[in-house]
C-alpha cells in the first residue's frame, strides 16, 4: 500500500502555487480528446460511462506533480490489445447483497477474486499462499488499519498503553498520519524502528521501500514475542525488483494499485497465517465499511485473470513483450530509469540511491531494480529545501521531512504518465 | 446507513444454529440456476462475470435468516425491463487514476455520481441538495464515521475528553459498535439521548428509525451550540415513508444500499451544508480508504440515471407502475406490511407499532408507512427471550437488547427476498 499517496496533499501543495483555480478545464472535452486519440471504433462503442480523473494536461511549460504515486503509466497496456479482456460488463441485478461468500472466513470476499489473488502469486513467485487466509480492503491502506485493529484488539486486560507502531526511517509518509489520526486508545504512531526501544509494538516492514526502493526485512526482534510485523508487499512486483523468494510472512498486504495498475478500484488483499489474526481483521473491516465493493472485486478479478492468463497461454515470454503486463512495465520502468540516471549525470547537482541487480526468479533473468519512486537528493550547497527549490521549477514532489527523513531529499513518482516523466526528465537535466 | 448491518453477527448467529456448516451448496450451480431461470437469451450474454452470495435457497423447513438487511427484494425489479438500462460496462482502461475531481472538494467524487444524486432528489423531494456539498463514501457507514471525527477533530484545547455519542433508544445497533471499536480518544458512545446531560455531544438521528421505523427530530438542545447532529436517512425514501417534506440538515447520509437496493456496490453519500465539515470528512475517507471505488460510483451514476430517466419519460406515474423503481418497491412494501400485519393477526401472541399514514409529495397520494424493519413484540407469557424463541422456529431476527431496547422484542428485516419472506409469515401466522 505504501504510495496509496494522501491526494490531500496534492490538493495542497497544489494550492500553494495555484494550481487547483486553473484546473477549471471542460473535462468532458478532454475525456472525448483522450478517448479519440486511443481507441479505435470498436473500443469507443464499448465506453458506457465517463470518467475522469480532473488532472491537467502536461506540456513543456505546465506544472508537473510526481507528488503521488498515482499509476497512470499502466493505462497505456490497458489501452492496448490486453485491454478488451479485461472489459468487465455489471446487469443492473448483480452485487446486489451485501454477502459474497457466507461459507468463507471473510464474509465479502468474492470467490472470483480469492482465485485470481492465488493464481497471480503462483505465476509471480511472490508470496506464498498455500495456507493463507485471503482478505480484500477497499485499498491495502484499510487493510493495514485492520491489520494494526487485529493485532491490538482486545487490549489484553492490564495492558501498558497503546500499542507502538513504527518503522525504519525512511518511512512511508502515510504510515504516522493512518496510525494517529482518530487518536485510538489501541496503537500509536511511535515513529523510527532504529531508535525504537521496547517489546511492545508492531512494526511495518515495506519491501521494496516506500520511498526510497530499499530491499528490507524486519529488524527488531521480540524477546517476549508481543512485537509482530506487517508486511507491506504493494511495490513486490516484477517491474520494481527482482522477484528473489516467495515470501512467507504473517501478515502480507499487496493492491492493484501497484501491480496492474488500477488505483481508483481501490482493492487490495491480505495474506494472513493465522486463522484469528485474519477473523479480526475481516471485523475490522466489517464495522469500518461493512465489506468491500463488489463491482471493483469483480473489476479486479477480471483484470488479473486477464494477466494470468496471457502469462499462461505465452510461457515463454521474451523480455521486452509488451503484450504481457510485467514485462511491458519492466521495460517501461527500466527505460525510465535509465533516462533518470542520465539525466541526474547531466545535471550533476543530485545522487539517487545506488543502483542493485539481481537474479529475477519470475523473468529468469538478471535485472536491475526499478523503484516505483525516486527518492532524490541535492548535493548543490545552498539548496536546503529541494521541495521548495523544484516547486520553483513547477515540479511537485515530496519532502523528505515526511518521512522521517531530511529536507535535502525527496520522493518522486516514477509512475505517472510518460507525458509527465518526460518533461520532469527534460527540467531535471538542465538544471545547475 | 441503519441497517447496512454487521453480516457478521449473522454468521455468528447462524452459527449457533449450524447453518455454516451445511452451506456447502455449489453456488456456480446456484448462480447458473438463477440465471437460466430469471434472464432471457439477450441478458445471458451480458453476463461477463460470475457472482455469489454464498445465501442457501430458503424452503418451506429451511431456515430464514432475516438478521440483516440485505435489500435483496429489490433484484426482481433489476432483473426486469429496467435492468438493461443500468448495465455498466467498464473497459480495462478505466478508473485507474485515484482521482475523480481534483478542483472539486471532494477530489475523489465521481462528477456523474454528484450529478445524478443531485437529481435523484430534485425528483424525490426529499433533501435539498442546493447549497449543499456531496460527498461519497464506502457505503453511508463509512460517512458516519467521517462525520463524527469531522465534528470531533481537532480536539480543541483543554477539552474534556472525547465528545458524547448518543441516539435515543431504539437506536441502530452498530452505532455503538462502531463508534467504539477503535478506542478513539475523540468521540464516545454514550448510550440513549433520553437519558443523556451535558453539552458535548452528537446526536445521530435515524429517521424513519433503524429498527422501529420511527419518524424522528433531534431531541436534544444544545445551549452552548456545541451540540450536532447527524441525520442518518438511509429510509426517508418513498417505498418506506411518505415523503413530508424536503429536509435541509446540517448533515444528511444517504445510501443505495436502501434507495435502489445496491448494497453490494456501497456506496453511500452525504449531503452536508458546512464547507469545513464537509472537508474534514474528506479528510477522513482520504486517510482511511484513499477515497472511493471509482466502479462501484460510476455503477451507482448510471444505476441512479436509470431511474431519474425512468421517472421524467413518465411523469405522471400510475400507483402500482412496477416498471418504476419507487413505485414497484413501494407496492412490494406494502403487500409485505399486510400479510405480515394478517399473519400477527391471525397468530394472536405478537403486536407491532400502530400504523401511520401521511400524504406524500411524491406520490402524491395518502399512502402508510412500509418500514424496512418490523419492530415485533411478543406479548405471550413465558417468552421472554423473543430472538431465542423465534430460532426455535428457524426464524433468526436481531434481539431487541442489542438495540437499547429488552428480550420481548426484536427487529425483523422486510427487505429479503420475496421467498424468505413469505415462509418467515406463514410461519409466524401459524405460531400460538
Amino acid at each position: 500500500m505504501a504510495s496509496r499517496d494522501q491526494a490531500g496533499s496534492l490538493v495542497a501543495s497544489a494550492g500553494r502555487i495555484g494550481m487547483v483555480a486553473s484546473v477549471t478545464i471542460n473535462l468532458a472535452a478532454l475525456g472525448l480528446y483522450l478517448r479519440g486519440r486511443f481507441l479505435g471504433n470498436r473500443e469507443k462503442k464499448a465506453v458506457a460511462a465517463l470518467t475522469s480523473t480532473g488532472k491537467p494536461r502536461v506540456t513543456p511549460d505546465s506544472l508537473v506533480n510526481l507528488d503521488h504515486g498515482d499509476p497512470t503509466m499502466f493505462e497505456e497496456f490497458w489501452r492496448g490489445a490486453m485491454g478488451e479482456q479485461a472489459t468487465l460488463v455489471i446487469p443492473g441485478w448483480q452485487t446486489m447483497s451485501y454477502f459474497s461468500n457466507l461459507s468463507g472466513l471473510c464474509w465479502f470476499l468474492e470467490p472470483g477474486l480469492e482465485r485470481e489473488v492465488r493464481r497471480l502469486h503462483r505465476l509471480v513467485g511472490n508470496a506464498a499462499t498455500e495456507g493463507y487466509h485471503v482478505l480484500v480492503g477497499t485499498g491495502s491502506m484499510q487493510l493495514f488499519q485492520a491489520a494494526l485493529y487485529a493485532l491490538c484488539s482486545p487490549a489484553p486486560v492490564g495492558s501498558d498503553g497503546p500499542v507502538s507502531v513504527v518503522s525504519p526511517a525512511p518511512y512511508y509518509s502515510s504510515y504516522p498520519s493512518v496510525t494517529d489520526f482518530l487518536n485510538s486508545g489501541l496503537y500509536r504512531w511511535a515513529g523510527d524502528a532504529n531508535t525504537f526501544d521496547g517489546d511492545n509494538y508492531i512494526e511495518l516492514v515495506c519491501s521494496p521501500n516506500n520511498p526510497d526502493g530499499g530491499i528490507r526485512e524486519s529488524i527488531l526482534k521480540s524477546e517476549s514475542g508481543k512485537g509482530k510485523a506487517i508486511h507491506d508487499l504493494a511495490y513486490y512486483w516484477p517491474q520494481y525488483t527482482p522477484i528473489t523468494g516467495m515470501l512467507a510472512h504473517d501478515i502480507m498486504l499487496f493492491t492493484v494499485s501497484k501491480s496492474t495498475g488500477h488505483a481508483g478500484t481501490r482493492i487490495g488483499w491480505a495474506l494472513v497465517k493465522d486463522r484469528e489474526v485474519a477473523q479480526r481483521m475481516s471485523k475490522y473491516i466489517e464495522l469500518n465499511t461493512i465489506g468491500v465493493s463488489k463491482d471493483s472485486q469483480l473489476r479486479a478479478a477480471k483484470i488479473i485473470a486477464a494477466v494470468v492468463d496471457s502469462y499462461e497461454r505465452q510461457p515463454s515470454a521474451a523480455t521486452g513483450d509488451a503484450s504481457l503486463l510485467f514485462h511491458f512495465a519492466l521495460r517501461q520502468m527500466t527505460r525510465r530509469w535509465k533516462a533518470l540516471r542520465a539525466a541526474v549525470a547531466a545535471s550533476g547537482i543530485f545522487s539517487l540511491p545506488d543502483e542493485v541487480a539481481g537474479f529475477c526468479t519470475f523473468t529468469k533473468d538478471t535485472m536491475t531494480a526499478n523503484p516505483p519512486f525516486a527518492w532524490l537528493r541535492c548535493e548543490k550547497e545552498g539548496v536546503e529545501d529541494l521541495e521548495g527549490f523544484l516547486r520553483e521549477h513547477k515540479i511537485i514532489t515530496r519532502s523528505g521531512t515526511k518521512f522521517g527523513a531530511d529536507r535535502k531529499v525527496v520522493r518522486i513518482s516514477m509512475v505517472d504518465t510518460d507525458e509527465a516523466f518526460n518533461v520532469f526528465i527534460d527540467r531535471l537535466a538542465t538544471m545547475q
